[in-house]
Parts: structure tokens; sequence; C-alpha cells
């Protein structure tokens, strides 16, 4: 029998998706006898949690992304493919993509994240786009910035204040990084561009349909959250559910705001592509796992990060963070490792170290093994544990330069409006291998 | 009189295009007193010499561009407006936005720039980009890197010969950098990278109408510029005049060449909006300026960078480079300072540094002071001449960090393939503030 042939028997693991979740899987596989097959359709591996921070003009989008063929290298066991999944077919074994291919498998494990929700109003995103992608990123991005442009040059009072208001709807960890960030380019990094305007003027309003902000979080954050956002100029206004968006305004709670840059960071849904696995799935998509991170009857296949809703453990499901997908990544990984070997196979335990978010520059909350705290000491856990993460040691040492240097100057790196069309991607499209939160 | 009436009678110097010219006449006038308006299409000076390696994925957009409200923060006598020309009308002293808004001048300066030229095949330019702004690089690195991910998946090898055939058109210095940069691309950043080709067997082809590479250079380093292309593994061909360019192949002196990315380098043609001057044009649509740069009849009006053609000077017509739009852009500043005063003006005067081309990692051709020279000398002096010039303190960091990363690793940073749509815009379309070379 040639090498191949022999190569060819070794069991086939199919991956669905290069986020956190699909490229900790892969990688823990690198010693264990299987063909892995990773596919998902964007060419790169993205750092999520930073990725508000390219909405806002501070980092470039190849500082939190890297291609995931580089990524996987030096795992001679490991191929990367472009291509977006149609179905799977559990029954057979099989995942069809949308350019006809189709791939068998002997485990498959299906890490397709998330995409916005729009709550049943998807005619929503072309005014008020969500931040999950590159695409999405530099999208909000070049409305920030046009805005403050178009502002400049418009004569009329109240169109101008329209020009100069960005709404932020949805009060979780993405909706205050996302807030705090564009009331600290309004600040400091345009302050002294304009003639006619005062960026500084600019009014940033944070909505939150809930009673707080960070819901996940505990009440002091929560507050501390608040005040923090309060102190950079945000408008925070909780119990303030949207009603209605419409091209240049935003009804919520009986108010009509008018504003031309409005940025969505309120819900998520998983992708349709698991819909295919006769699984039963959540509100938000998500398939119902059992202990094991595997579908019911399907022991072959796993379901991880944002795609999977994991119930088993006290406090609740496990909530849409890295952390948790990093995790499920390595255990499905160990699982299969463990089905080769003949051993069984335990039941997965997320190992929570805490959550932490950013709220502007030295400014944070967290929640670490019990102790809660907010301020400076935060937001340089937070700027260690992030920059630790990003995969790759060139990024590291950029967004590190970046950092200080946008910390040292108030500046913005990438204040580039360059996105010509208008690249939003309707919600409906969030089907095959969506980027992995 | 308040000291806003005083402000309002001095003179107003308006600049269309922040490019080299604009930028350098805005820079020069700021102890002037005058008001200056300087208004681009585009909120950022680009850094057009580097934008090859944006296209080949070595550098990130914002490492080579700045927003142009940056660059003139600290001129309070200089404004920036984001806007389109529609039309100039020299009798009005008037220009006309595309959004309608107009502004009156005391002085214009018209430093619109090149878009490129496809000799009358405009439809061209859909399977053949050329390279002048930001968006162009990211659709030429979308193309490129996606031909290799396609190839990948490509089971027919005629097909997959297709897709792993790079041609570009043109053998000027843009052409020469860029087919020098995909061949580096192909050996190195993406050799380890994918299991089922291998990148280094991919055909970079650079086509050439005319009788040798670099025209504007001494014969000597057409040759070595040749040479040079050749160990990278080009297939340089001269005499060879491209006559037809369709979905999928290039006709070119009888051949008909498979190929899926192709790059167009070949010809420049100046923004339309000089036709408003009623001053003489030449072939490539660039005003022919007197002596001192303005138009024949409007001593208001200058015409700068590659919208001019200035032929008074021995050794034929300026060529279109950086240089070239700096000195003219500061001394169409000095000429209106000299107005001022009431001094005459004097006639413009190129002072020739030399020219540099890159053609790979360690390789360059220089022409300085009749000095010719090729090598890894000549690419010393072209790396710090260009890291020097990049405008602003953080580009230059970063630009050297990523740089020093890219040769000592052979990697690439910026491989990211983001661009959702094709944003590539029609040649007819390069009207008004059109990026300046």
């Amino acid at each position: 029998m040639s090498p191949e042939r022999v190569e060819k028997k070794k069991p086939h693991v199919l991956i669905i998706g290069g986020g956190f979740g699909g490229l900790y899987a892969a990688r823990a596989l690198k010693r264990t006898p299987v063909r892995v097959t990773l596919i998902d359709r964007r060419n790169h591996h993205l750092f999520q949690p930073m990725l508000y921070q390219v909405a806002t003009a501070a980092l470039n989008p190849s500082d939190i992304a890297a291609p995931i063929r580089s990524v996987l290298r030096n795992q001679p066991n490991a191929e990367v493919l472009l291509g977006e999944v149609e179905s799977i077919e559990p029954a057979r074994r099989r995942v069809v993509l949308t350019d006809g291919a189709d791939f068998t498998y002997d485990y498959l494990i299906v890490a397709t994240g998330a995409r916005h929700s729009y709550f049943g109003h998807d005619e929503w995103e072309l005014f008020a786009p969500g931040l999950k992608s590159i695409e999405d990123a530099l999208t909000i991005r070049q409305r920030v910035l046009l805005a403050f442009e178009k502002a400049e040059r418009e004569p009329d009072p109240v169109r101008r204040q329209a020009l100069l208001t960005f709404v932020v709807v949805g009060g979780g960890p993405t909706g205050v990084e996302m807030a705090g960030a564009v009331a600290e380019l309004r600040r400091y990094a345009l302050r002294r561009d304009f003639r006619r305007i005062d960026p500084g003027e600019a009014t940033v309003l944070l909505l939150e349909g809930g009673l707080r902000l960070l819901p996940s979080y505990p009440q002091s954050l929560s507050d501390k959250a608040k005040l923090e956002l309060r102190r950079l100029g945000v408008e925070v206004r909780t119990e303030t559910l949207v009603t209605n968006i419409r091209p240049g305004s935003v009804a919520a709670a009986g108010w009509t705001i008018p504003s031309q840059t409005i940025i969505w960071a309120a819900g998520n849904v998983a992708s349709p592509v698991l819909r295919c696995l006769e699984a039963p799935l959540d509100n938000a998509g998500r398939a119902i796992v059992e202990p094991d991170c595997t579908v019911p009857g399907h022991p072959e296949i796993f379901v991880l990060g944002d795609a999977a809703l994991f119930n088993h453990q006290p406090g609740g499901p496990l909530p849409g963070i890295c952390p948790v997908a990093i995790q499920m990544g390595q255990f499905a990984a160990r699982s299969i490792t463990c089905d080769l070997k003949g051993r069984s196979r335990r039941a997965f335990k997320y190992w929570d170290k805490g959550q932490l978010s950013v709220i502007g520059r030295g400014r944070a909350v967290a929640d670490i093994w019990k102790l809660h705290f907010a301020g400076f000491f935060a937001w340089l856990i937070w700027t260690f544990v992030h920059i630790f993460f990003l995969i790759g040691f060139r990024n590291r040492i950029l967004v590190m330069i970046q950092w200080a240097w946008s910390y040292l100057t108030f500046g913005r790196g990438a204040r580039l409006i360059t996105v010509d069309s208008n690249p939003v991607v309707p919600a409906a499209r969030a089907s095959g291998a969506v980027r992995v939160s």
C-alpha cells in the first residue's frame, strides 16, 4: 500500500469556520493521526474582541487578522480551503459548498459563529450596520468619519446636528466599547482637525433596552461602566428599547432621535446552516448541545462557540465569548483523540477565567475570579490579555506600538475613508462558515 | 472692522487635490497672508510610490496614507474640504462641486493628478485594474490572493494554470515594481501555505510595448532591471503591445495568454476637469503650462504635477513623479507670495535629484546625479528616501518595522481578502480632485 493510501485511511475531521473555536480545534489536532480540513468563507482569522478598534480608526484590519493558512502553515495534517458551506447532510456524513464541491467526514466540527440579529427587522441593517467582520468595521469607520466631513460642510444647523449624533444600540460589551471609542475619537483624535465644527460637541448616545449595561457583569460594574461612559460624555439611556430605525432617525421608548450614524450591537443569531443538523435550536438559532458539545444522536458532530447553546453547568448557558470557543475547540479535539485511542470521552467543563470590557483610554471593568474592579488597572489587564491572545508575533508588536502611540498622542492611525460602495451584507447571507466570535 | 472681516479680505487660494503638489503648496503658504482651501474627493493624502506594497499585501493602507486634515491641523490659515470638483469657470474665478456648492478664488492651484488610461479601451479596466488609489490597491490585492485560493481548489490543470498566471501590462516603474512584488509574494510569502499547489510555480509576465523597461532610465539600468526581474522568475517581454484584454485572457503581439489576474500599469490620463481651463492640452489630457506653471492668459491659475505638461527645460517634458509635483507646489506658493509682496515671479526650475525604482527584496536601480547603479545599495537608498518622505512620524516607524519584518521573514503582514464587491472605478469617473501621484 502506498503512503498516500495510508494517509487517505486516516479519519477525516472537517472543521467549518476559522474563528477561535475552529482554529483552536485544528491546532489541538496537530499530533492526532487524522486529516484536518478547515473551511472558511474568509481567508483570515479575526480577533473579534478588538474589531471595534478598526471601526473607530485606531487599528488597521491586518493588525487584528491573520490568514488562516499562515496560522496552520506548519501543521502538515491540516488543509485550509476558502469556501462557503451550503448544507450539511448528517445522515451521509457530507458537507456541500455553495460552489457545488462536497466533502465527506468522519468528524464534523461546526464553529460557524454568529451574525447580528435585527429581531425580525432585517431592513434596519442598511441604516444601522453591526460589527462582526472586517467589512462591517470598515463600513462603520467610513460612516463615522464621513459624518464629521459632511458636518463640516453642512450650513443647516439641524442637519449638522443629525450628522454629529452617533447612536449605538445595545449595551453589551460591544456597544459599550463602541460608544466609548466613538466618544474618545470625537473628543481627542479629531479635536483640532476641523475649522467650522467642534467634533467634541458631537453627541454619542448608547441605548439599551434592558435595565442596565453589561448585564452579564455584577451590578456594581454595570454602574461603574455607566459612570465612566458619562465621564467620556456618552449619554447612556437604559430601558430604552428601539422600536424603529429609518434613514436618518431612530425611534426608541417614545423618542425620535435624528442621527445619520447608527451602530447596531444589540443581538446575535447563529448561522442558518445549523438547521441542517436535525438538532434542537434555541431562539437565537444556536444548536442545543449535549454535555460533550455534540448534537443529540450524532457523537461525530461537535458544535462550538457562538453556534452552540451549552447549558450543563451551574450559572446558566455559557456566554458567547472567546474563551468559551477556545476551550470548546480544544475539548472537541481532545474528544476525537480519546475516541481514536479507545478511551471514553469526558463532559465539557468551562474554566471561567472572568470577563473584561474596555470603556476607553485607561478605563475598563473586570470581573475576574470573584474580584470586581474598574479603572486603569482593569484596563492594563485588558490590554495585556488581548495583546497576548492576538495570534501571531508580528501583530502583537505592531498593535502594541499603535496603542502606545494612540495613548500618547490621542491620535488615530487608520483614519481613512476608502470604501466606495456600500458593502453591508444582508443578515440573510449569514450562512455557511460565518465568522466565529 | 471685526477681525473676521479682515480675515475675509485676505486673498483666497483654492487648491484642488491633496496629493504631493497640492499638499506641499498648502504647507508652503503657511506664513503667507492668504486663506487656503484644499478640496479633495478623498479624505487622505496617499504616498503613491509605495502603493504597490499595499497591492501585494506587504503594507496596510493607513501605513502609506494620512488624513489631509491631520497633515494641515496646525496650519490655521488652511481649511480642508471633502468634495469632488464638477467644473472650473476661469472667467468668473469660480469652482463648482458635484454637490452644487461653489467657491470663488483669487488663486487656483489645480493638482488633480492622473488616472490610468486604457488608450480608448475603457472596457479593459474591468479585467485589468490599474493602480492609483487605495481602492485600486485593495482590488488588486484581493484578486491576486483569491487567484491562489481558487487555484488550490481547481482540479482542472488548464484552468489552474490560468489562475496561476499573473500578467502586468506596462514596463514603467509601476509595472516593474508590481511584477517584482508579485514574483516575491509567490516565491517567499506564500511558499509553505498551500497543500495542493506550489505558489512558486506561478507565472509572472511583464509585457512592455516599447523597446525596453524603464524608458526614462539609461539603457544600462533598463538591462539591469530586466536581469534582476528574470532572477526573480519574471518573464519579461518587450516590444509586446497588448491588443486586447478579455475576461481570462490577454492578447499581445500575436500571443494569447490565459490569465485570471491582469494588472494595468501602461498609461495615464489627466483629469477631465482640466478641459474647463481653456488651456491647450496634450494627448494625455495634461495642461501645457507656461514657464511659471500657469495656464496661458490666467496668471492666477497654476497647474501642477501629473496634471501639467511642463516643457521649458532641456531634456524634454518633466516626468510624472513626486519630486516634480512637490517642487511645483512649493514654486506655486512662492509665486503667490511674490505677487502679494509686489515682487516679480521667476520661472520654475526643476532640480533633478534623480530617479529610483525598486525591483524586489534588496534590488533596485538608481540614476542619481549622473551615477547609474543597481542592487542592494540602490535599494537601501530607495528605502531611506521613501521612508523619509512618508508624511507623519508614526507612519515612518510602522513602515520601518513592517519592512524589517518582511525582510527578515519573507512574510507579508496584510494578506487579507476583504473587499466583497467589485470596487473598480470606471476610468470615466476620473474627474474632479483625482489623486495626485
